[in-house]
């Protein structure tokens, strides 16, 4: 299948079958979130990965009860830094030394960009900043879902304290920005199963200059 | 090449050839940013893809004279609406109903629905949102290059009021979120071509549970 087609074929699955995804697929959904690229590189964010169905019926009522929650094979969390201490951009600079084999000295600048960059802005505009770097990743999920023939519905309506408190997040310097749920759709009780596609003509999308 | 060793192969790539990028290409990349999903399926953004070369010019200095703006071959400004107005909501709802052939009736909940949450965030909140879907859109757009072996650059140093202005964004309704430059890499001028790839390890990135 061509990767336009991949892209028709998914939706936003509002009934999954409990179907588990085999670990090879999660694993490349996964990772292809791993290799998604943010700004200065940081990856300002981590992603929970609930399996759990305990983790997840607690999580149910903090999302408007939507079954996907308990439906899902997994649920990933997408959760940014509340903030962006001084400690997690220098691990980011060693993991760059170590990587690239340079030296600390020639990654200076880059440090002091960053830096400069979270001491000029706001809690929550970095908050805001962060919580950007995980919808570009929940693009690369949603992707790999498609080429993996795996259901996957983001999902933003939940309610952040909430779903935080569940998975402990505040202790974990994150916060909650948006779900996926990933799973199979019930092609017997998801309406919107064989509903046609909804989306603006290119004529309307693009601005050509 | 598998999906996961095209996302290895893309980098933020910083110098380009300025060689052009078959539109085929071109084509099939937008038309993974169209089919990107969206809150609500509301798309409440706009992409201008810009391959007039005067128009880079004049972002050029918006951008701190990045020089992947003169050396690609188009750049993608990705643009959120400032405002979700009634009409606007009145469109889309018009739009399911054409296209899936369902009564103005009974998709007045999800209307409500929509303009209820315009309504009950600030403007600021309302923008944040409505950016956070070009970020989604983003992630599909850096996928579908990778796959299509067309480098892309996603960029987020550059004046967002400057780029508006250029573009004449405002009498638009929108605002510009987020750059991507495509075109193809510059093996001789490019240092980054070389270098491994840095992100965090699987163990830093997801939380289990």
């Amino acid at each position: 299948m061509d990767y336009i087609e991949s892209l028709n074929w998914r939706y936003a699955t509002k009934r999954m079958t409990k179907q588990k995804i085999p670990t090879e697929k999660l694993d490349r959904i996964l990772e292809a979130v791993r290799l998604t690229p943010s700004s200065y590189g940081l990856q300002p964010f981590q992603v929970i990965v609930v399996e759990d169905f305990g983790t997840r019926e607690k999580i149910f009522p903090q999302a408007f009860n939507q079954p996907q929650i308990l439906e899902c094979s997994h649920l990933l969390v997408f959760s940014a830094w509340k903030e962006i201490s001084y400690q997690k951009v220098e691990d980011y600079i060693q993991l760059i030394s170590k990587t690239r084999n340079v030296s600390l000295e020639s990654l200076e600048g880059l440090k002091k960009n960053i830096l400069q960059m979270a001491k000029n802005n706001t809690s929550t505009q970095n908050f805001q900043w962060t919580s950007q770097q995980c919808f570009i990743a929940l693009g690369h999920a949603l992707f790999a879902a498609a080429l993996e023939q795996v259901d996957a519905t983001p999902m933003g309506g939940f309610k952040p304290e909430g779903v935080d408190e569940v998975l402990n997040l505040e202790e974990k310097g994150l916060g909650s920005v948006v779900l996926c749920a990933l799973g199979y759709r019930d092609l017997e009780n998801d309406k919107l199963v064989k509903l046609p596609k909804v989306r603006k003509p290119k004529t309307e999308m693009f601005i050509w200059i």
